[in-house]
């Protein structure tokens, strides 16, 4: 397919040379809409004139492009550590001084102490349970653990060419990944009528159906869930660690928003935790990554990249590839690295910031749980629209229309179905531009349905 | 080759299942030397006797961590901008405020300011040519957009396999990317009897004889160089452009240490300026990808991750897909992206921080020049070590033994010859740190010819 004679075929790297994994990877969130979206801003800055008046982002999670503050003490000591000087104003409280202190002590000795942090932070987390900081790894982000641990996880080829099952709908890094590593993606599809739950029963035929043309070895899951936001049951996780020993998949746990779990009723439970209270039948031997992430929670610090993962039961000959691997990158960014130390060590009742970063904390927290369900209130408002509830992440799924009606409309209007039948949105925006949001959105559905119907 | 009956043959991955191009990746870097290095020193601390009394790590090119002070502009802006509160500080001056507000701006709108800024600063240092911002990516530090720019390189099987040539001596990333991505490594060899200058006769064996076994598509360049210190001349690169061009090769120009030039005569000539110089039969046609780091230079900044790199004449297809590709990854860390404006757009001579600045970045500067001197005048003083002028970048390349006479010898004394035959080493560590080391390597030398002569 070579364009012969056009300029492009005196290029080494066109697209019939480029690497073909690259093209067959899709991610969305960066996409056309949001380049459009730009542009658009862009626009009504120039002055023109459209028929509104702002574009409100609700597409992606990050808390602080999205007006949430950050968290006063974490920058307080990333400000010591980029600056020492600062180390000698009074106007710091002496706990911020105390973490940057040691952190920056640290930095010079190699951060081996953020990992023994990370350890007793994960301990605390599942009431005593041990972590051993040697199986702390840090990361840029969880993103780049979960790339990592899924380029451990590819080899072979054709029917024996590694599989990968995630969740659809999902986060589409899982996807994009999968595609880049030349892997093969196994679908398995979220109950939308059960608050998109996950079935073992599901799970089972993915599997299934999968092993005829691959070599199914991992599980992902993404819970609290993004884009659904549905919180796993400690049964659910108990059957999902069952499945993963019973079939034999090495499971990977995003567990990023572990800390944003908004209904009443449900519960984070970590993956780590259900499989040691299973006993050593589960704990001795199903292989787990779990992830989390400086990035989302209350601290919404997407920015610095901070990130880490615990594995579990790995090979010791292949956790020793793990190490270089992850060495060949160098290290995480630093600054991500000093903000995770302060987030799995911030401050105690007797420390000066205690109260400031409880409220702030508390406060940041109740917001998200106040729009999650002013989210799934309003929607549900509107006849045809169906909305599960936001248990927990930053996420609504809904979708237009129960029945096929809705399609027969979309077709009728000549508009692309995908676009509005289900949709992901962000619970982010403040208070006032979501109402805006769920306001526009209302009354777009009302007028077209008015309009096709 | 699975190992039946034992309990590693229960896990999901092991040695056997793990992605096999992971087993290929060397990475010497982090490796066991390094380990032994930091378990000894763990030893020290505990009071454990040695024949020695400290480690003094000469292996990397981490600044910082050898000692070398960070520069205070760019550490003020980055507190400023990690806790926007010090913006009311009457401690700090007006340029590193005004900074950090037009960062914290920019950030808020999505940093395409910081890709202007870069592309000012590019057209700054060569002269005057165009740089379009658009050509512009950030990066986490300088490996992650060359492992990028390879991955987009790679495709094709057996003979069709992308190869891609790297200088050896070599910074380990090229070679543990390109086993990461299963690419064939061309190895072309710098010449150690000339200043370990580049020939374009070498360049010609080396891609004649891989043409045999794989495609050749890309040519990489590290100037100034590492591990080997030479800077290359202008007529240099002419060659290598007209030979990437005559060859259809892509050309990627790693350019890290480009203010890292210690010897006279020597000067940095960007890849970019010089292309533009021979003519649009070169500049419109050769496609070049060149890197660059806030990590080295006076900078030093490793912990950061901030980078950019310049891609020209690049397919706009191609581009599109290399904008998704680092899309997945979201984006570098921002205090990386925040320190790189800084640097590219430092403070002016109407600025209140400017003689601070200019003053520790010449004296930054002016202390590697001095080492590198020094290092190349000690060790050339010991009978049977031979260290070609360190030209530029942070490191020696010395060998011991300019005869076989030493490869007896150490055959003789049983040990490993390739520990000791030629070996890297940064000129980072203090003044004084960097005396001892060299004192030591000479008295260890001295003994060894003794002993086993």
């Amino acid at each position: 397919m070579a364009q012969n004679g056009c300029e492009h075929s005196e290029r080494v790297l066109t697209m019939d040379t480029m690497n073909p994994n690259v093209k067959r990877v899709e991610y969305a969130v960066r996409g056309p809409i949001v380049q459009r979206a730009v542009q658009i801003e862009r626009e009504l800055n120039m002055g023109i004139k459209k028929p509104f008046t702002e574009v409100i982002k609700a597409n992606i999670g990050d808390c602080h492009a999205m007006g949430q503050k950050p968290i006063t003490f974490f920058r307080q000591v990333l400000a010591l550590c980029s600056y020492p000087d600062l180390l000698e104003d009074s106007k710091f409280p002496e706990d911020a001084k105390s973490r940057a202190r040691r952190i920056l002590q640290a930095i010079s000795q190699g951060i081996e102490m953020i990992r023994q942090d990370v350890a007793r932070y994960i301990e605390r987390r599942d009431g005593g349970i041990t972590c051993d900081p040697d199986n702390i790894y840090l990361s840029t982000g969880a993103s780049d653990g979960i790339v990592t641990m899924l380029k451990l996880l590819v080899s072979g080829e054709g029917v024996s060419r590694t599989g990968v099952m995630i969740s659809i709908p999902q986060y589409p890094l899982y996807s994009a990944a999968l595609a880049d590593l030349g892997a093969v993606q196994i679908s398995y599809y979220l109950d939308e009528d059960n608050c998109w739950s996950l079935d073992i029963n599901e799970l089972r035929r993915a599997l299934q159906e999968a092993k005829k043309h691959c070599s199914p070895q991992a599980l992902c899951i993404i819970n609290p869930g993004n884009p659904t936001g549905q919180v796993q049951s400690r049964q659910c996780i108990e059957d999902v660690i069952r499945f993963a020993a019973a079939e034999k998949l090495f499971l990977m746990a995003d567990e990023v928003y572990q800390d944003n779990v908004y209904a009443e009723g449900s519960k984070f439970h970590s993956f780590k935790k259900v499989l040691f209270e299973m006993g050593p039948e589960y704990s001795e031997k199903v292989e787990l990554a779990s992830f989390h992430s400086t990035s989302k929670c209350y601290m919404g610090e997407c920015g610095f990249r901070g990130g880490y993962m615990e594995v579990i039961n790995l090979d010791p000959e292949v956790k020793f590839q793990l190490t270089k691997l992850v060495s060949v990158r160098l290290c995480p960014p630093v600054p991500g690295q000093a903000l995770l130390d302060v987030v799995v060590n911030p401050p105690q009742p007797d420390e000066p910031s205690y109260d400031t970063f409880i409220k702030e904390r508390t406060d940041t927290l109740a917001t998200l749980a106040e729009k999650a369900s002013m989210t799934q209130e309003i929607l549900n408002q509107v006849p045809g629209i169906k909305c599960n509830p936001v248990q927990g992440a930053m996420y609504t799924f809904p979708r237009e229309g129960t029945s096929s009606r809705y399609v027969l409309l979309y077709e009728a209007s000549g508009r692309k179905r995908h676009l509005f039948g289900s949709w992901q949105m962000t619970i982010l925006p403040p208070v006032e531009k979501l109402k805006i949001v769920l306001a526009k959105i209302k009354e777009f559905h009302q007028h077209f349905v008015e309009q096709y119907s």
